[in-house]
């Protein structure tokens, strides 16, 4: 496949080239990003392997948007901010496939669309083509996609270890959801809160209740609004814990649907009571999940690193999905200590 | 005054001969520790300040417990584990003013400190003599008190936000809380899952649903059994995060309730819907209490340094409260940047 | 006495406010900032304690520095930017105590500073009246200084454990300078290699050899043009580790010249062949310098919070020596655990 | 080939499980540890993908180390402590190829063993049958060697940028290695000062000047005694960078020389006058080496990590050379961001 790469000097495309620069299904990898445009790979990245430098897969001379998409190759990765992401792909969405990692494309609902990001759904002709792109629960339709939303990192680290679950709770029961993410969650920006100094060794909510963008995208996922979800930012690189505690009307089936749904899932673990690791998810595209139960209480957590499965892995993951290579090619990597 | 420490060479200990050697109503200080026992303090704990070490009033040679408490002075902080605690006080338990840092004396019913520390509550007749030190509730009581159980730091940081709305709280709906705990709320102990390798850049739970000792203690003082209380270590030195989510029957006065209860409290702060931040109560016996509504859902968010607030800081106001000093002696610091 | 800080709200100017809010001796402190001029001080720095805030000793409201500078007060602390720095201040020097914490006025020799700096030294009337303020060496110079220029952090660290043994080491000998530095130590600037993401778990060296600011200082200080300074960044929010490497002629009578230097010294602690650690100054005025001999080498080692000794701390000890009150007024904190 | 990692559940041990669980060239992985003995290989590091603990190649329960050599396969990684590593392996010394990541055999003179580490070297016949394993250097002879000596960490990082320019330092000159090194540099091990609350946000020196055991390797390696090493601990989980001030005779030659020896060594990359960065080496096996001059001095700056090129990297990069397959098999991998 050849593959491009747009906002390739973030932390999900630099991410995504560095999966990709030994993807064994990959022969061309084409980095694009406005503000390096023109300079070489080395200079945008200078943490890729000299591997991934010389061995011609990847292109030495970064592109700007407009040039890459002149070839695009056979699917573009769009790691670009919401807005500009849909704007940027516009001239090859519905001719190459795109996987958008931005959210412009994960709603069903305009209105919902509306109220998180503050305008209507960009390319509206193409909303109703886009595929959410969760791949343990989309997978199907992923296949024969030509436009894929790849779901944000919250969304898919609390999904995953609730829709399995969701039959057992109450219609109208409070499913409150606390979650941890990692720094680079906030993407690659120059802001004073993202500074080493004002987050290390510090702890803090953000956005509580369900003011959160990524709270639409999952009550639209779950169909539910009694969400309360409360995003923490905690001194991770990469890394995210989403604790969910609901109530269930029965244990035992909700644990055995849980365990049966994910039975053949190369990316998901089930620890059991062990509560899961984010450093075990560390490099790697697992999510691992751990539950608890007390009475009637069920206390599901689970554990992804936020630029892999909850980013870039994913993105690959899809990739694999749609054109039909192993769903592993890639991804399977050996997690942090 | 004159105060010993018990158990001076762990976590609190340490903390403790920090804010007492300043302190400005206290006039010797005794260091207390078995495992250092007849040796300097300085070796004991090279970081305490030149001063500290030099000014005559914490005496030079640390102590074994026996020793200590053969003249113990005014006060004795215990900051020994639970058990040993109590076993170690029991000779000027009645005699001295012991505020005890540990479990031993936290509870009301002997059963649930039986189910959660395995054993009979430890020196029967003087259960009933102890308060419960959580100073902006309990002031009253421990003003006379000659035994104080001073709390955990759980439930402190929980406690606070969530005391003054419970009556707000319908009887039988879920209490949820999710908290994050800095590595030195797990004491200076050599365990593996302690080091730094391990920690760093990592998160998980622990102890979920309502396994965690800490979950007995909040449910006493809470009277309420619908609890989840799911505890996270995450990568910090020292803070505590809470963040509880709780249906309430009237969000207005329910505000209202957390406003007037703490409008005079030197050691609270309300930071309205700004989440607090642990940075800004690091090294401060200062808890900060954010608050945000989401439709009829409370999320109540505070922070404390585990181990000011949540341990030695609490223990030394409540010695100010007990000895009718100002209530802030020796505590009014400014936080970490 | 009556203080004003410019560019109180980078982290050696917020260090500024916290010093200053409970010092003994300080009456009114005015916080200046070009960026949140006319903005409540609450806002622009929201760790501030509810004491500082609170206790009509700090002006609530932040002032621009042309409007702070109108009532200057006693004294003028100064945390802009080099060249800013001079130029802010330059309607009220030689008429108001001016303690400068840029290099503004650092050097004796102009063409030092030209070639470090690429301009003209500032406000060259004055450059001949400045005051070396490192403390320990020019105390009787400041006591009459009306302009002090505060050291940098590294020539701090560097030069307190180097100067009493320089004497020791032969003229042309090679001085190898190793210096670790927190991340604060590069200002609060939304510089994408400053984030949180980039620093975590990383370390690397910057300007190697003889190439940063802070080496031409040392070395003119030193009257020495032998020096290799090679500074590095580790992750520390606050915190600077020297490592020196010289030959000396006579360890004996170089060892016995350090222990004579510091003997009386109230912030300089030698630990002998203990290596000093960084936290163990954290949120002090301390330097702790240790020493080590290899046959004719000495490894010195010293350690300094960047933006205590090595900035706002030694700023105000500055200000205590000038206006004659006790030098450690204000400043005896104990350290980080 | 069949291969068996005594001492598996220690940081290097775990590291090796995770490059070998992926190594093309490998069929057969065999863990062995004293205290895990028996029980499950999940059990004893959790963090293992579902692929390394599924595919068959690792067995599933862990061996005690007698067990594991009754059938040790083609060639046995020992991560055990040195003395118990020659002393375990002694049956199938000479017998099966032994790569020994301990100290045990890595010095050419008994005495420097023995002044280092206190006892005799063991296993006495078989001390000049083994090959130093810095496989850049000795890489013909590691090809036929039955015993490899797997460099220190500190000492693999020193020597790679140290060892070309060796020829135009002057014999007597000083050579002033500084050097920091991540936490799991010092072993997995239930110690006080290894715990994160001990670590975090923390740098300090230890066995400074030539007290480091591995100063004794570097200074046997580079035939030299003029070597002032002084380690520190920093925090960083994993990494090491290296910073190495040394006079030379002809800064051109030197530069030259340190180009032409590495132009096609597949793990070494030259960052030029760019300072190498940790992060860009971690989960690697690449030595990044940076270099500046300032006047007759050289600056070298080397960056590794320690878990890989440091020590289970090269271990399996002697394996390859050793059997005669790609030295790059199951080692190339992109860093950290």
């Amino acid at each position: 496949m050849k593959v491009t790469v747009l906002g390739a000097t973030g932390y999900t495309g630099m991410m995504l080239l560095r999966i990709l620069a030994s993807h064994p299904e990959v022969e061309r990898v084409t980095a694009s990003s406005r503000s390096y445009a023109g300079r070489t790979l080395e200079e945008a990245d200078p943490g890729l392997s000299p591997q991934a430098l010389q061995n011609g897969r990847i292109a030495p001379v970064v592109l700007g948007p407009q040039d890459a998409l002149r070839d695009p190759g056979d699917v573009v990765f769009s790691a670009l901010p919401h807005g500009a992401s849909a704007e940027t792909c516009a001239p090859v969405l519905g001719r190459t496939v795109v996987i958008d990692l931005s959210a412009d494309f994960r709603f069903l609902r305009g209105d919902l669309f509306r109220s998180a990001y503050g305008t209507a759904p960009p390319q509206a002709e193409f909303q109703n083509r886009a595929v959410y792109g969760l791949c343990e629960w989309y997978r199907d339709a992923v296949r024969s996609a030509d436009l894929v939303a790849n779901p944000g990192c919250y969304p898919t680290a609390t999904l995953l270890p609730l829709l399995p679950v969701l039959p057992y709770i109450p219609k109208e029961a409070p499913i409150v959801v606390n979650a941890l993410s990692g720094i680079t969650g906030a993407g690659r920006k120059e802001k004073l809160n993202l500074l080493y100094a004002e987050r290390t060794e510090n702890a803090a909510a953000y956005n509580p209740g369900r003011r959160h963008r990524h709270a639409a995208e999952i009550s639209e996922q779950l169909q539910r609004e009694t969400l309360t979800f409360t995003p923490h930012l905690v001194p991770l690189k990469q890394g995210m814990l989403v604790t969910t505690t609901v109530p269930v009307t029965d244990t035992g089936k909700a644990l055995e649907a849980l365990r049966s749904r994910y039975r053949d899932e190369p990316f998901v673990v089930l620890t059991g009571e062990t509560p899961p690791e984010t450093r075990h998810t560390r490099g790697t595209n697992l999510v691992r999940i751990g539950v608890d139960v007390a009475d009637e209480m069920l206390i599901l957590m689970s554990a992804i690193d936020n630029l892999w499965k909850g980013a870039a892995g994913q993105a690959v993951q899809n990739m694999n999905i749609r054109f039909g290579v192993s769903e592993t090619a890639g991804l399977q990597r050996e997690a942090d200590l």
